[in-house]
């Protein structure tokens, strides 16, 4: 083969390194990297993710690397010193998948291939021990069953109960009916090697009838049947379902890693484990993590046992590897530091000893929480080891949000029922819900569903989406529940032994997945579905009912990551709020309003009854008096936002909504407003029925409105130029943008540019004293995008609404598409929802579009987006590209907007077109 | 002065010439015309448009400009032998507007200027009729008193009608307290030199104690004076309105016309009359028109006194110029026949005889009637005047449908008492109803029923197809009545807010369906269920019983420009049309369908109920059982349209509105639908809730609805492709077009062509033959539109639905936009309604993007619009610039298009900027 399809490695000595991630998937190039520095890693090739795509596009093993395969186990065989499928001395090897982007547990994994009648005898006489050896085959027997042979789990599951059975039975125990209760009076560890003999005979009668040709004996058939298997579970739906929440392209495939097995299960100087260079909860800069004597590395995962910690410290259960094997310890201190320092980042590793001898298996970048994240960047930065910029960049900004958490008030009453790891920060209050089905159907109602179950797999992962928090009564601080709870930023207690959980009738759960009839019971008290709970993800502690929470606060390291990101941006971050969430957009650093909404304002008792007397007049001079009761209410709220918003501009939107949704629909409501308003209730009812419109989202609104009705637009200049003028004369500094909505040409900009100059005039003269201030529009319409080189001759400035934008673009009405939108991001149509992620090809064009001939019209033209995308951060870069001035969100994104808008311009400036985040 | 800013005329010698229009105004260019000719005409000279511009622009008298109307005068008095207030042979003359585009008594007219105390003297001298001279004084002073200083004609009215009080009293008549009594017992004509004389001592007065200055004696300051008002007249709101209208720039301008005066007043040998060189009603090639001896001009328009025929015939009224004035006729007759040999067009002509001299006032195209348009182009080029190209430029497309329909007898005595929307054409009679169902059953009974409603839904169709005409109080040229009225090829007035409907008591409404006691008013008539009305939905006129009608002719002339038309176009038209409405659209010579709406197909009683149980269906299953009932019915409606269509493109689009369209919203509409589905009412109840959307137009239809359930697409392509099969098989040609509404991404139409693919194997393996058809989409969305280069990849041909195109681009919905953009058409802010003609800045752009893009991925991608703008002329012209390869437009609308598509060819072959058409 022309191309290099197969890497190899060996502690001292490997034909690839980290930065190859692409080609050999993170796994493997983070092997190759570390037995490149020395670090002893137990040797192995890797295939090549190129293999993958080529085994996808063929459906099919790829010419020629069968025989390549068997050239790399030449070499393994002689750096091993062993031989495969051997009677004396036979090589075990593992068959791992790993992709370009982590994605734990959702592809398959075969371990102890080389494992067949011969070579067991082999092993059993190499490591003196039958029992090991046999639990090994059939533990080879069940994956390969599983995994390659596609044989159903519950069929082994069944024999190994047959021969619990009948050892029960043998020790004088009462033979319990109920498989669960069985494997809790016989243990796994209470079988023997005559039991494991037995068990591995059974396995592969069981594989003999249920597939075509059985077990293969032949240890080349086993291997490359396992690696078929990792390239098919690249497609497996799982994978498919975890690729489309992250955005992994399905084109990248996968890399195949074959390496000699070592077995941390080998006695009492065996030994498992899984470690951190530092807290993943909270960035504290220790090292961090779990081990297991005489264990296998998915014993540590799975739960069953209690893992021990690595380091010894005052609260620690169980003792730890510190102290325990204090050598072997002292080694993985000295290769963590190494590892840490070479790749500058954290590292999530995991180690085998066998019989007394240390293996690195993985090393890669740790997932973390957002604290942590932040913790570890900024300290890393202080220690020297990263940039300001790589700082900035470390820091995931969606994950910003978790930080804006909310925590348990520590005041509140409540007391806590159960306390376990508290495995994903943030504290939720939701529904109970036992299944993940459950779990989507409460969030489909717009329900919040937190998700209770003894443990998680891959398969609850649509139920942990739904969910606002994950609640398990087993696992640990790296158990599937914690790990892809801290990735999807949800809340997590994990395992909470002090809930006790109860699916109800097995029939019920196995048969209809029926989980109607669940419940747990903590500190003696039962709760049930459709119950209210509270988690605690940031102190692990589970509440009943409903909990008061405090906000979060901004400081320490992540205010240090803010200011960096605000030094590297190149747009501004504003804020879309109004009075009084304006000054939470403040703390949060928003250097601006980039969309008060002035309706928003209307919503007061005396607010919301001047504009309906407003909408229920019929003649100008009607309609002028209400307004004159609504001018000094706008007036009063638009001071108050100018003295929050001290300088910093403030862009004010003149009326958009269409009127009737200022108007009561039910008759109830109708007669209360019509008594207050002073007209009959057949007036009110006659209004709302002329306001009707078949589709209002196009109808009489925006700009609109003001063509209609002048005097609306005339009063709001009014109150927020006077309002200005008298904040100014206090001595404090304005600067108002008025900005006309849904405009769609120049005319109608010169229309309200002719009521702007007028009122302007009319509002300084009486106050005495001008303000500056900016006149522009918002481009949410198409047409105005087209035609934005007419509209910019008028407006100042741009503000890109992309929420409607993307409403007419794509002909998609935002209120309806949760119909029919699921199936569209689903089967592929988009990538996103449009809604949350700018869709940057056609809606995008618009927005360039309009940048550019904006420029072209008035090159210092003012340019911002108010719609949601302004707070996500894919369309924040897309903002950067463009080059726009601002990016304006809702207060509690503000953060997130900062840092990705600091992201995309370094990596604008480095020139990257892929950023490498850590995840 | 530099420019040339005073163009003179006198017979054979001129200055200008009838190319001069923008510069010298219509009228100025063809007396300047006429005048080189050696035409007789009361020589005169032309101020240019020019002038007019810098006046206003200048706001007073362009420099020079006095000095220059001076030597002009001079030049006059010479050419004419008089002089200017002279007291002995004064020169009088008109000062009259003339714009560039007719105007017809929009400006100012001044006329006999040059009288004053003077040169009265000097003129009655010379006439010997003292009472014609001071009757011209009291008109002069009563036009130069309204027009230049601004002086109420009441004044000059209650002046005369003092002086006709004492005549009446001289008399011994009672003298009537009335003055319009007053005029008939003593008209004008009564008043002697005498009376004149008196009246114009007190017009003098009274413009003397009016003004400042009050009439001026020195005829260059009258001149002066005259020539200013009539700039100003310019911009009188008369004139803007009628501007905004035409859609005249006010840039234009308008000439100034000083031209010596003629009397046809002067006795039994003078005379005035008005002719066209062809009748104006039918286009026969005969000389035509009216005269009146001893008059003014004004007086043979105002029909006080009957005119005269100018030529003798059969029945005329009064002598005929040719019989009464036999030299001046035959001069006449011979100046008539060389203007329209000259300007190879049909002419308006104005001319005087004075003292038996004739002399011509003016020369224009004529006005004609719909059918003598296509007469004159079409005899003109057979005479061999014009080419055939000419001939089509010839006719204004737009008013080709008044050729299609039944059109109002301009003799009916009847007065319209409401004027709407003339939103499909025709003029029709019938018994009013109110309700879809009434119209059935009065249809059923052989009666002819005009549907009366606020406006017409989706469930209105049964109703609409029984009725003859429909009347609609909301909705503008593009609501639903208006286009399913015009797909049906229905009369129809909308949005005719002049009717105020009363459906009568609620409850009978909505519980029983009961309308019997529904009404409407109008001008003060009320119409009742069943009383008899007749609409013109060619001039959206209303009238109240039975008005007498012109029958349509089809044929003949219309027939051979038709056939120029085709001759000379680049595009093809198609119809919009189902069965049965594909036969009228054959017969009006559509070469295809454009678009086949598979859902207007659904609207019989078999066809709706299987979709309703689709609809209602919970599962694939029992939606697949529904879709099997409507398989059989869609297919044989395929078979006949393929059948009438003859081989000619049939565009069929798949499924497009949304579902809630097809489901009743009463609740006893919907019991009798769960009656016949087999559901529970409350079953339709919540379907029809589960369906509700708030913005309809952005919702879940078009392909959406074949993403969600690929069923129902799947069984229209089968009924589709088995239809096209069985009629192939039976030896006629068929060319189907399956099209997809509303896809916004190439992945959708991915989707939509594996279903084709995999439908069209399994019907051509049925049928045992194959069928060649293309698969392609609408463009209607922008961002369709700015992704084409990908959606071209799968689409083999492009429609442009511009009526939806419209609506997204502009953020406007068709059905809601009637309350709101009249104001915006009024402001300027559209030119015209985006809904009739294309907004070719915006959505325009969009369809050059698209057609750019497309082709440039598929080189010969078919290119087509079936949007409303396929029957707008305008719009037209812009398909043609684009290089679409066919306009698809209703039936009625296809003779439209065709001369449409044709004149924008000729147009373009001739590379004119500006179409000069007869209008």
């Amino acid at each position: 083969m022309a191309r290099k399809v197969i890497y190899r490695f060996a502690s001292g000595n490997a034909d690839g390194n980290t930065n190859q991630k692409a080609l050999l998937g993170g796994k493997g190039a983070n092997l190759a990297e570390m037995a490149g520095l020395g670090i002893p890693v137990p040797p192995g090739f890797t295939i090549t993710t190129e293999m993958c795509t080529e085994y996808m596009d063929k459906g099919g093993m790829p010419d020629g690397l069968i025989d390549e395969v068997k050239a790399a186990m030449a070499w393994l065989e002689k750096t091993t010193g062993k031989k495969f499928g051997d009677a004396n001395n036979p090589l075990l090897v593992s068959v791992r998948s790993g992709a370009r982007a982590s994605m734990p547990g959702m592809m398959d994994t075969v371990l102890n291939l080389g494992l067949n009648d011969t070579s067991v005898v082999g092993m059993a006489k190499l490591t003196g021990n039958e029992r090991f050896v046999y639990d090994a085959y059939r533990r080879l027997l069940t994956m390969y069953g599983d995994v390659v042979l596609g044989v159903d789990k519950e069929h082994f599951e069944d024999a190994m109960n047959v021969v619990k059975r009948q050892m029960a039975k043998d020790k004088g125990i009462a033979v319990p009916e109920d498989d669960e209760e069985l494997g809790r009076v016989i243990p796994d560890s209470m079988l023997e090697a005559a039991q494991w003999k037995v068990i591995s005979e059974e396995f592969k009668k069981i594989l003999a009838a249920k597939t075509a040709s059985g077990f293969p004996m032949d240890p080349v058939d086993q291997l490359v049947g396992a690696i078929k298997a990792v390239f098919d579970s690249w497609n497996n739906k799982r994978a498919q379902t975890y690729r489309k929440m992250h955005n992994i392209p399905a084109s990248w495939g996968t890399a195949v890693n074959v390496q000699s097995m070592v077995f941390g299960n080998m006695g009492e100087t065996s030994a498992t484990g899984v470690a951190f260079t530092r807290d993943p909860s909270t960035g504290e800069k220790k090292f961090f993590g779990e081990w297991l004597p005489n264990a296998q590395g998915e014993d540590v995962v799975a739960g069953i046992r209690t893992p021990q910690p690595i380091k010894k410290g005052p609260n620690t259960a169980g003792k730890s590897l510190e102290e325990a094997m204090a050598d072997n310890y002292k080694e993985l201190d000295a290769i963590q530091q190494k590892l840490e320092k070479h790749y500058k980042d954290m590292q999530d590793l995991e180690f085998t000893i066998e019989q007394g001898k240390l293996f690195m298996l993985q090393t890669r970048n740790g997932k973390r929480t957002a604290p942590a994240s932040v913790k570890i960047a900024i300290d890393m930065c202080k220690e020297g080891l990263i940039s300001e910029e790589d700082a900035v960049m470390r820091v995931e900004p969606d994950r910003i949000n978790e930080l804006l958490f909310p925590m348990i008030d520590p005041k509140a009453p409540n007391k806590a029922v159960a306390k376990g790891i508290n495995a994903s920060p943030g504290a939720v209050t939701g529904k109970v819900v036992f299944s993940a089905d459950d779990a989507v159907a409460v969030a489909e109602k717009g329900d919040k569903p937190i998700l209770v179950r003894i443990e998680t797999s891959p398969e609850d992962i649509h139920g942990m989406k739904a969910a606002v928090g994950i609640l398990t009564a087993r696992g640990g601080a790296t158990s599937h529940a914690a790990v892809v709870a801290r990735g999807m930023g949800k809340s997590c207690v994990a395992g909470c032994a002090g809930i006790s959980v109860d699916y109800g009738p097995e029939k019920a759960v196995k048969e209809n997945n029926d989980y109607s009839q669940a419940k747990f019971v903590a500190a003696g008290q039962t709760v049930k579905v459709g119950d209210v709970i509270t988690i605690d993800g940031t102190g692990g502690r589970v509440y009943v009912g409903d909990v008061p929470k405090i906000p979060p606060k901004i400081g320490g390291e992540f205010e240090e990551l803010l200011k960096f990101a605000d030094k590297y941006s190149r747009m501004k971050v504003r804020a879309n709020a109004e009075t009084p969430e304006a000054a939470k957009a403040r703390e949060m650093g928003a250097q601006g309003i980039g969309l008060c909404r002035t309706e928003h304002m209307f919503f007061t008792p005396e607010g919301i009854l001047a504009i309906r007397e407003m909408i229920v007049a019929n003649d100008l001079a009607a309609r002028e008096k209400a307004l004159a009761k609504v001018l000094p209410i706008q007036a009063a709220d638009f001071a108050q936002l100018f003295e929050i918003m001290d300088g910093f501009p403030v862009n004010i939107r003149l009326l958009d909504p269409p009127l009737h949704e200022f108007l009561p629909h039910e008759p109830d409501q109708q007669a209360e407003v019509a008594k207050a308003v002073g007209v009959t209730p057949e007036e009110i009812k006659a209004k709302v029925a002329d306001l009707h419109e078949f589709n209002p989202m196009l109808g009489h609104r925006g700009v609109r409105l003001a063509v209609a009705y002048p005097e609306i637009a005339a009063t709001q200049v009014k109150a927020i130029l006077t309002a200005a003028c008298q904040v100014q004369k206090k001595g404090k500094k304005v600067a108002p943008e008025i900005m006309i909505p849904l405009s769609l040409s120049k005319k109608e900009l010169d229309l309200m540019k002719e009521i702007v100059d007028r009122v302007s005039k009319e509002v300084f003269a009486a106050e005495k004293t001008e303000v500056k201030f900016k006149f522009g529009t918002m481009i949410e319409l198409p047409r105005a995008a087209l035609l934005a080189h007419e509209l910019a001759e008028t407006a100042q400035f741009f503000s890109f609404g992309t929420n409607d934008l993307t409403q007419t673009t794509m002909g998609l009405s935002r209120d309806d598409a949760g119909k029919f939108l699921p199936p569209y991001v689903d089967q592929g149509v988009f990538e996103k929802d449009p809604f949350v992620s700018l869709d940057t090809a056609g809606v995008g064009e618009l927005v360039q579009i309009a940048a550019d001939r904006g420029r072209k019209t008035r090159p210092d033209i003012s340019l911002g987006i108010c719609g949601e995308h302004g707070g996500d951060p894919a369309s924040i870069e897309f903002c950067d590209k463009v080059g726009l001035g601002y990016v304006s969100c809702s207060p509690f994104r503000v953060p997130v907007a900062r840092v990705a808008a600091a992201q995309a311009a370094i990596v604008a400036r480095k020139g990257d077109a892929e950023k490498t985040r850590t995840v």
